[in-house]
């Protein structure tokens, strides 16, 4: 057993299975043998949910077909909300990266590189950028950075891109967003090589993300970042209604998406929607991510809901070391008062997104190795 | 003015511009000039929905960007319930593709080509063949069809869709679902080259449909007819509750996609969702593809909601001409009583959804020819 969230009033552990111990005999295992024993990371089915089909109960009974019976987080009379601990759930990721990294140096000699190309000087950008590199840097990936001045022509971005293309030492490229203005965001994601499209954003991945039975390359990481904090919540998703709030291609599209792919009732909430606190408030899960600070008050959600924020929003604070400080797109202290489990900001689903970069980078390098 | 829906009770007519009269000189028309002149056919970005930006208010207020005021239907004290006839939007349709495939053979010689890969003998896949080809030789599209047996294996149907991907005188490939169960649908679709996959069912096609700011080359024929009736019936879809029933890679994944490139507020509902009438009774527009016959009651409705009925459910009836008759999803009569606006099964999306299949194999066409 494991501490496996941190809480203000409690600690919850869990009996999922632990990552293996290393196996010393490493570099005498088969790919496929290798591959089962590093089966402490999710499958990508697991995270892609189960393939469930679609029989309809008889027209006349509106009920839906059995399903197990739901969690007993919500009829509490007494609600103490469990804080979801994202740095813990990363740490404990990114140990199982940086174990299976070190087993993949040993057999192969080689290890995961993630190319990043970086246009201009906004300060968040470089931000995002600095923690991820650091990340990479402790679990053993290779980071090369393409640093392009503010005024790089679309022609410049795109040869950053083709150089992480061919490069063999690199297994994945990621393009940290918002591109400036001048540069068409569209043609330089198209650009990425679909086998090393780690962030998922290529339309094809999202396609076969979107299309039940087929298996996108790569997940988006936000996505899969909220799959793996409700999955480790032992959140029940089959028929829960589930409001993203939000519909960019990197959190509110993919997540909804992959919420389907678990038979969830997925209703997307977005800046035109006439009454999102409505739908909102029938959530058992709401999602947010639509970079308002305090955007989800007390009246858009209901007694009991698990609160997924995905929204990181700085706000200025002279006070502040950086001048600004993150905060949510819930408002946290009015959420704390009716909800059963939270994510807080900072803390929550932003270090498990980058832990969810290592994995995909990881999981690329084993595909090009013939280790996946 | 022109007569739209035929109606028990009214007849409505709709301002929309004309198809041009066939321009004599057509020959003479340079490709651009050519595209501008037949414009009478929606524009790919019309079906695709306007380009918004999302711009949430400030948080303390929960309601959305100002809008453009709702149509008047739904706060009608009496309803006088407009049946959509779905042949007369088809055949309008039908007439401009013809008129266009007339101007196309004078220009080039050439006419849009249909190859239709049918394997086995059911019953219901065949009459859809039928009326497919019918339609077909009504606007001057050539059809080819391939008829395999019911044991043919996967490599006859791989080869037959090769021969059509070769073939230059086919624009469009139907493969009619679903394949025999020995044969794996999803390898056979991906085989059919992305340019002539005018059922738009390809990932690539899914993701740049999911993707805002991308353009799909096809768009499902069922979704697109769902939404050309939804904006020939002057519904207004930015930030109306949308209820799409059914989660299909036929049907609702691609309804409900073009409808958030619509800016409706969009919940999908399937066969887990616990609570469906629930939520559909909250829907402005409930749009069903669940194949279930008479699944959607009374109960599931808001007075004054629009009803798409996608599904074709063929009942057994002895006395029936074909020992069967069709039927909607929706409980016809029942929601006669207190929707605006519905769509009848037999006459209502299908023959739309086959008018799209044919303007999708002339855009094909189109871009071939260097017209587009």
């Amino acid at each position: 057993m494991r501490v496996l969230f941190t809480t203000r009033r409690r600690l919850l552990v869990d009996s999922q299975p632990r990552p293996p111990a290393l196996n010393s005999l490493f570099s005498l295992l088969s790919p496929r043998k290798y591959a089962a024993e590093t089966a402490w990371r999710r499958s990508s089915s697991s995270i892609l949910g189960p393939d469930l089909p679609d029989v309809w109960n008889h027209p006349s009974s509106a009920s839906p077909p059995t399903l197990p019976s739901p969690s007993g987080n919500q009829g509490d009379d007494e609600l103490n909300p469990t804080i979801i601990n994202g740095k813990i759930i990363a740490e404990e990721i990114r140990s199982g990266i940086a174990a299976e990294i070190r087993q993949l140096k040993d057999v192969s000699g080689k290890v995961p590189g993630l190319g990043v190309v970086l246009v201009g000087k906004r300060r968040d950008s470089q931000s995002y950028i600095r923690h991820k590199i650091k990340d990479c840097e402790e679990v053993g990936i290779t980071s090369l950075l393409a640093e392009l001045p503010e005024d790089s022509s679309q022609d410049d971005v795109l040869n950053a891109v083709s150089k992480f293309n061919k490069d063999p030492s690199v297994h994945g490229i990621l393009v940290q967003l918002p591109l400036p203005k001048h540069i068409a965001e569209e043609e330089v994601l198209s650009a990425i090589n679909l086998e090393k499209d780690v962030d998922g954003f290529h339309p094809l991945n999202v396609g076969n993300l979107a299309l039940r039975g087929r298996e996108p390359l790569f997940i988006p990481c936000a996505a899969k970042a909220c799959i793996e904090i409700l999955l480790r919540y032992d959140a029940e998703l089959v028929g829960k209604n589930v409001a993203v709030i939000g519909r960019s291609r990197v959190v509110g599209l993919p997540t909804s998406l992959l919420l389907q792919r678990h038979h969830a009732t997925v209703s997307v909430v977005h800046a035109y929607s006439k009454n999102p606190e409505e739908i909102t408030r029938e959530a058992d899960i709401v999602i947010s991510a639509a970079g308002v600070p305090n955007l989800v008050r007390r009246n858009w959600l209901k007694r009991g809901a698990v609160v997924i924020d995905v929204g990181t929003n700085p706000v200025e604070d002279s006070r502040s070391e950086h001048g600004y400080y993150l905060t949510g797109d819930v408002c946290y202290e009015e959420a704390l008062q009716l909800v059963s489990a939270i994510t807080p900001v900072p803390g929550g689903v932003g270090p498990v997104t980058i832990a969810m970069l290592l994995s995909n980078t990881l999981e690329s390098a084993k595909r090009t190795f013939g280790l996946s």
